[in-house]
């Protein structure tokens, strides 16, 4: 054992011990050497075809469920989420490993365009095939806040793996057993699939640093904060060849009420509100940080019942020690701005080392930059705003955002447009009645934002779409159908969907099409 | 006139005399208020609408015809390159504006998903409705050697604009008569659409990187060489909110010559390399800069009929001095790497100021990383391999291209397939039996590829994905109809296509959908 290199510890997030010892934080050679594995097995990876991934990926989501039990106990232990939830993130995980498994069955990512000669067009056309091929070896970053489904088997893995792509995990330090437990229910099916090297898995930040700056690799994802994911993406730019860096940083997630909303069910609203920026222990990317509430009668009630019930707003446990001290000093620093009242929660670090939920109040008229960071934790604030122009302006003052809702009155259609235009510039999904911290994987989910959400607002780490993230297109010049790969040649042996000679395939472009 | 402001000056490139002042650089302030302006101009081109867009980009077009003449004498003027390929250039830029207005005609580039609630999913699903909406304003980098297809009038402006984003454009400074030119018919059929600002233009360096930094841009789009472009790509990248810059740097096109090919059409293969390396004198991005024939008898005759043929090509006149400052430059450099023979050309460049057409030569066991550096102009290098294994060690050593042509044998598939292989991994566009330098306008162009070809392998500058840099995804979540983009509603008034549910709309799923 290499004195020189530092443990990598599990610790229990309920008493802040650590509990065991999970190996040694990986040296410089040991990534480089990772890497240049990962980049000898894309060909290998490219070998199995869209049909040998997909089952490779669900062959990951069987292992991950039959060392469930192990996992959970592992993941609950490292991050106080409890069981119930992390058994729902271990199905949505597995879920997410299938359906993405699914999406590249399909083929439709290869985006195929065939264009067939045209010695007719300006400039003269010879025949073009184009398709998407994989970027090569993927850095994978897991995130604190979702062990499973954000982690070493997560979204990014999965759609790494699934555009063909091997991929090297960078373990969230909070979680290093579980990290090391859902890496060898993967690396079991990869050693099956016969690509061994399709996943493996780094721990430490200077492993961090050198997977970035490796040159095998091709791009990154990180789910994480803005300051730790804003030093990873300067790294990827000013390699001396950059790298696409997909990043999921910060988020205040804006939530509006109107006025006709606040009159019609405010206690209700005041009520699923709470549910969801105390979720999970506001440890949720999607949490609502803000929250424009108008002032007057129907918004002042609004305000008391969140006031009172977040009073009796149960204390948790976060992920981390580090993170409850964030929390504590995030929440004393948006207390302290100007015309900021706490309506509820005390102090928000009990003795007992667990966090307190906190609703905090000002005046629109008082907003500042200062209340637009991102608080990780149980905490949202509430922007009592006196006018529509005043809302309105506030809310073009916000930063990118991953998610803005809108809770509207029965039938409103005038200030709900107007918020929609002003928010649609400035987020990645707008959720109308109801509450941003659910993210279903599905095919039209996005999840992303302009900058701080994401690095590149035009990606998403969640749902079909975040396959892209890993693909590059390539076109086919006049080449012989014997050289072409399967999916860009005339006879479609793989029916992939493609788009011929300028028509989508199975569509009609005209009504005798 | 403020005479702290440089004068922008209209050179003629045959002569190199400066023949006009045609204004000032713009000054910071300029800068600014034009992309505030374009800024504010974003709803406006979103009102258009998709048919508006379109209806203007077919405007464009007819405005650039109406001035063809004044245009093609300035452009000619400008760049030396002569009035049928700049004739043919204009038609190529006219029909580039209906292309990619027919392409948003079609609208599957907004990439339209529709995923009805499913509350048996896990987690359980919403009404989800994701569509591409544009990123807002972008600055474009006119480039020298096409001063109509890739400047103002060029694919970035036109795929921008079709996407929905307003243009401000930085004139290349080679060609600042033309730009103007050119974006005064731009500008007609925007003051006629009512969205005078959807175009601007600046001048000047300084200019350039005041664009770069403005917090209203959202994206960069430059084509031009590694080292201009890697100074603004690393200023996008380190904005507060850092930008997308799609950059389209250096490229040095290998060409492949195999064995088989050499024996059947060594001749001729040696008369098209001479075309498409001295076309427009050498001066296009897909100039094949770099050509790997084999040793032995074939492809000794091939050097041979290439050194014959080079020593008889007529001197050019490039865009402008500096230009054959560096080219002269860059072949003196070329010239003196270990090993290198020069087969055809005398002096760089002649006493009258006119390049000469230039062939070097080199063993494979020489090659060495100063060879795969891109020199602008009439210059190639032949690598002489001598053994397979040789040729794809030596082609995996090269950085990022543009495109990579294959020369091969007639039904020949082994060596063809390995250097198919080893090639998609570090190109764009692979050729057959050609020649890269066209570069075709169509749904399937690839115009990318690993950097230095581009500083991001996913996009295209040219075609119809081109129009794909200038979109991100939004996603509504259980939005009522009415308030809903009429692309997501569920009547579809605008007949885009869709995937509704997981099904491409028009396509079957299986045998019986």
């Amino acid at each position: 054992m290499n004195h020189a290199t530092p443990d990598v510890v599990s610790v229990d997030a309920r008493t802040g011990e650590a509990v065991e010892v999970i190996g040694a934080e990986s040296t410089p050679a040991e990534v480089a050497a990772l890497c240049a594995a990962a980049d000898a097995a894309v060909p290998a990876l490219a070998a199995l075809g869209v049909a040998g991934r997909a089952a490779l990926l669900h062959d990951m989501a069987t292992e991950l469920e039959q060392d469930g039990e192990t996992i959970l106990a592992l993941a609950d232990r490292e991050s106080a989420l409890g069981l119930p939830r992390l058994t729902g993130e271990l199905a949505r995980t597995c879920a997410q490993l299938r359906f993405l498994a699914d999406v590249v069955t399909e083929g439709s990512h290869l985006g195929v365009v065939i264009d067939h000669p045209d010695p007719a067009a300006v400039p003269p056309r010879p025949d073009l095939r184009r398709m998407m091929v994989p970027r090569g070896p993927v850095a994978v970053f897991g995130a604190s806040n979702f062990p499973l489904a954000f982690s070493v088997p997560g979204g990014d893995t999965a759609s790494a793996l699934a555009a063909g792509c091997p991929v090297v995990v960078k373990a969230h330090p909070a979680h290093p057993a579980t990290s090391l437990a859902t890496y060898g229910a993967l690396r079991r099916a990869a050693v099956r699939a016969g690509v061994p090297d399709a996943v493996s898995l780094v721990h430490g930040q200077a492993a961090g640093v050198a997977l970035v700056t490796d040159p095998h690799i091709a791009a990154v994802a990180f789910t994480g904060s803005v300051r730790g994911g804003r030093a990873l993406f300067d790294l990827a730019a000013a390699r001396p060849e950059p790298i696409p860096f997909f990043g999921e940083l910060g988020s205040v997630n804006p939530l509006v009420v109107t006025p006709a909303a606040a009159a019609e069910r405010g206690a209700s609203i005041a009520e699923g509100l709470l549910g969801s920026f105390t979720l999970g222990m506001g440890q949720f990317c999607t949490k609502p940080g803000l929250a424009f509430v108008p002032a007057g009668e129907h918004g002042t009630a609004l305000q008391e019942a969140l006031a009172t019930r977040g009073a009796d707003a149960p204390t948790g446990t976060l992920l981390t020690r580090s993170i409850l001290a964030a929390y504590a000093e995030g929440v004393r620093e948006l207390a302290a701005q100007p015309g900021v009242r706490v309506l509820a929660g005390a102090e928000p670090r009990d003795l007992a080392g667990r966090a307190t939920p906190t609703v905090l109040r000002v005046p629109g008229a008082m907003f500042s930059e200062a209340l637009t960071e991102e608080c990780f934790g149980p905490v949202t604030v509430l922007v009592e705003y006196a006018t529509e122009e005043e809302l309105l302006a506030l809310l073009g003052r916000l930063p990118g955002s991953l998610t803005a809702t809108l809770h509207m009155g029965e039938g409103e259609e005038d200030l709900p447009r107007r918020v929609i235009d002003v928010v649609t510039r400035r987020t990645g999904r707008v959720v109308c009645d109801g509450y941003p911290t659910g993210v279903a994987v599905s095919w039209a989910m996005n999840h992303s934002g302009p900058y701080p959400a994401a690095t590149d607002s035009a990606h998403t780490s969640v749902g079909a779409a975040a396959v892209q993230r890993f693909l590059r297109p390539i076109a086919y010049q006049d080449t012989p159908q014997r050289l072409l790969p399967p999916e860009l040649r005339d006879d479609n042996p793989l029916g992939v969907p493609r788009r011929v000679d300028g028509v989508l395939a199975g569509t009609a472009t005209s009504p005798t099409g």
